[in-house]
């Protein structure tokens, strides 16, 4: 059987191995050739001498092979005296005695994420990005975990849909047959409707489609949405606290299960690690305000927060709070969509949040309106044409519980936990208004 | 806090208890009001009496409540002397005391699920539906986390991209701002491409999108894909076989965990339990060419089997060897797409495979070809146009790992376990050539 690179430590020493890696780097050195062997995110260095083990013959076929060529290798493995700096595996090298090549590569690299491997630190892109979209599996598996453990159920959304929600504007449409269609800018009509059918808490993966031509380090016009929809009993706060409580155990899943990870992309590109408190740091829309107000920035109380007031406020809450997470609650009415659920107690203001991490919004949601009459109220004094809406109002007449939810951007809590700074190098294969390959 | 209607059993009897649920019947008989109250699957019987807990007006008020609105009730827990048959919860009735309308319906079914409930057995339509979409989420669960388990990494493939694969047909085009783009047929490409990056192992869950005229019970125009693809060591029988055992262990989850939602269904859709081997029933299609000769079908060896040939097959299958589950591997070369990899052993057969549930082929799957030359050779002898794939072809020359994987849509398992008969039963917004809403 293959041993994997990872696997290549002192316990091993003395045994004859067979491994499958690629060639990373290749250097000649008279009867000598040094390979750096790569697999994924682990590298380990090979040696060969023409001697015992190898020809004259096989140590230029070796010299000669083309870097990113997949080989099958028999070798000892070896302790060495000084660690390796340059490899993952530090205390072992490969004596090498034999070689099959697996397949032979025409030496350029195979997946170039180009936004995803510009070099800042040390390190290496490959390894970086292999590390990158090995955490963002992560946070997949740990937001699906938590939910299910919560007692959610996992739903399945058309993206195909007749009608452009919200009235039309940034939606792409498809030919559909003889007709034309749109694709889905968010599951919320379809978990809202789960949760009018009883299935009370409900979540979804999947991708989220925007026709914004905004060319900015934070949007993609296609990305994966983390979408949440709960009935709660008394108040909207309970699910305000199940959404900060799944990103809470996401957080520590990949402290706990990812250093590795962290680690890989923390060698090309440093960053703090990130910190959050338990239970998460909750302020209201005014205080948020008064504190950017304190801190010399203009503006009225129910006016929206800009992104350079979203980043200081980011600085100011981790200053004061030492968190890189926390929780805006209670959004000025005026400022979110008409299905928002205004505050009961304050006219002015609504049961909506936005969660941030580094000062950067991940989360936008907030309890909906169930209710026909008081929905087409909000609509039409939002000047929303109330027969596009037809069917979304049309929801809630055959009996809805209170409810809330949210949206999270997979792409943006990759970027932003691991201190990343573009959200294309936490999109595999990222779409904006400019690129549409690989 | 709000009891479940699943929680009101023998053992709450004489407690006094909060309740949240749906008005599912009402039926008033002289100064007796009887309610069935419905919360997801669950059904109980609850009683209000003119006398000491109740008036005369309340009585004439829950009598008048729409069917579907939904309240919260106090009541007494009672246990009753005779089953209440009709109701899932049948050794308990509620004695109410007192009732909260939460949100008033105007008397009907909130999600219209027409083809999922037409009625065939005994057993309620809105029921069905949340158990079947329960079962539905387990399945996902309990794919990904079999496949986590085995080291596989879960990948985010674009749904929008630039050219069609496979040439063209049935796709869906998009308007992509000033240009025109294609909705993903398949996330193979992608799949294939993270290999060749190392990842060895990966799967993804997402839309899929098919622009086919096919009006049948197990086509949708959008379906959701669990796709697979891994590096292999020695034989693609390694693929094979992950795969295999990956849904055996669905099919043993569903049948630990899910057996409410199997009943709950069946009590509607009566259908025989799924059975399977451990491991995996395969035959070899040469084989199954000769079961279907010796039933009296007339055959070419090379030809691919029909739908009807299909469903003859799962039926001698399952007399001979009991299980409603196998692989039938090694198909003819020639009926299968370019990127197959051929039979060494054989040329006119190829290392590819399909699986199937009763008798309906829920995966198609094959070792492809990773060598560039090969892979121009099977090209050009389909007669593709190098030109439309070019992308595809070059991305096996820079170093590509044997590999193999396949597709499995999640509405055709939902309903071939159920032993369901549409397809449209098993997602909860279908998308065909005539359905876009809702």
């Amino acid at each position: 059987p293959l041993v994997r690179v990872q696997d290549l430590t002192p316990e091993k020493a003395e045994q004859q191995i067979w491994v499958r890696a690629r060639i990373h780097t290749s250097r000649a050195k008279g009867k000598q050739c040094f390979l750096v062997l790569r697999h994924q995110q682990f590298t380990v260095q090979a040696l060969l001498a023409v001697g015992d083990r190898a020809s004259k013959q096989m140590v230029k076929f070796a010299a000669n092979l083309t870097k990113e060529s997949i080989i099958d290798v028999e070798a000892v493995v070896k302790k060495v005296e000084q660690k390796i700096e340059s490899c993952s595996q530090q205390d072992v090298e490969l004596h090498v005695e034999r070689i099959f090549v697996i397949s032979q590569s025409e030496a350029r690299l195979p997946l170039q994420l180009e936004d995803a491997v510009r070099p800042e630190g040390e390190g290496d892109e490959t390894t970086t990005s292999q590390a990158i979209f090995r955490l963002q599996s992560g946070i997949c598996q740990l937001f699906r975990d938590t939910l299910i453990n919560k007692g959610f159920v996992e739903i399945q959304t058309p993206k195909i849909i007749s009608a452009a929600s919200e009235g039309g504007a940034n939606v792409f449409t498809v030919s559909y047959f003889k007709t034309s269609a749109y694709l889905a800018q968010s599951p919320q009509l379809y978990k809202q409707m789960c949760i009018c059918a009883d299935f009370d808490k409900v979540f979804c993966v999947g991708p989220v489609f925007r026709a914004e031509d905004s060319n900015t380090h934070r949007h993609l016009t296609e990305f994966v949405g983390l979408d949440i929809e709960m009935a709660f009993n008394y108040h909207y706060h309970e699910v305000m606290d199940s959404i900060t409580d799944t990103m809470v155990q996401i957080f520590k899943g990949l402290c706990d299960r990812f250093q590795t990870e962290i680690q890989t992309v923390n060698k090309q590109y440093p960053s703090e690690p990130f910190k959050f408190l338990e239970p998460t740091l909750r302020l209201e829309y005014k205080e948020a305000v008064a504190m950017l107000k304190a801190a010399g920035v203009e503006m009225g109380d129910e006016e929206d927060l800009s992104t350079p007031n979203e980043k200081l406020l980011g600085r100011l809450v981790k200053e004061k709070y030492d968190t890189d997470f926390y929780v805006l609650d209670k959004y000025p009415l005026a400022v979110r969509p008409f299905y928002t659920m205004p505050d009961p107690n304050n006219p002015k203001y609504s049961n909506s949040y936005d969660m941030f991490m580094r000062g950067e919004e991940i989360l936008s949601g907030a309890q909906r309106i169930h209710d026909a009459q008081l929905l087409t109220e909000r609509a039409m004094h939002h000047s929303i044409d109330l027969e596009k809406i037809k069917a979304y109002i049309d929801s809630f007449r055959y009996g809805a519980p209170p409810h809330a939810g949210g949206g999270i951007g997979l792409e943006r809590v990759t970027m932003l936990y691991l201190g990343l700074h573009n959200v294309r190098q936490t999109s595999m294969f990222p779409r904006d208004p400019k690129r549409l390959t690989p």
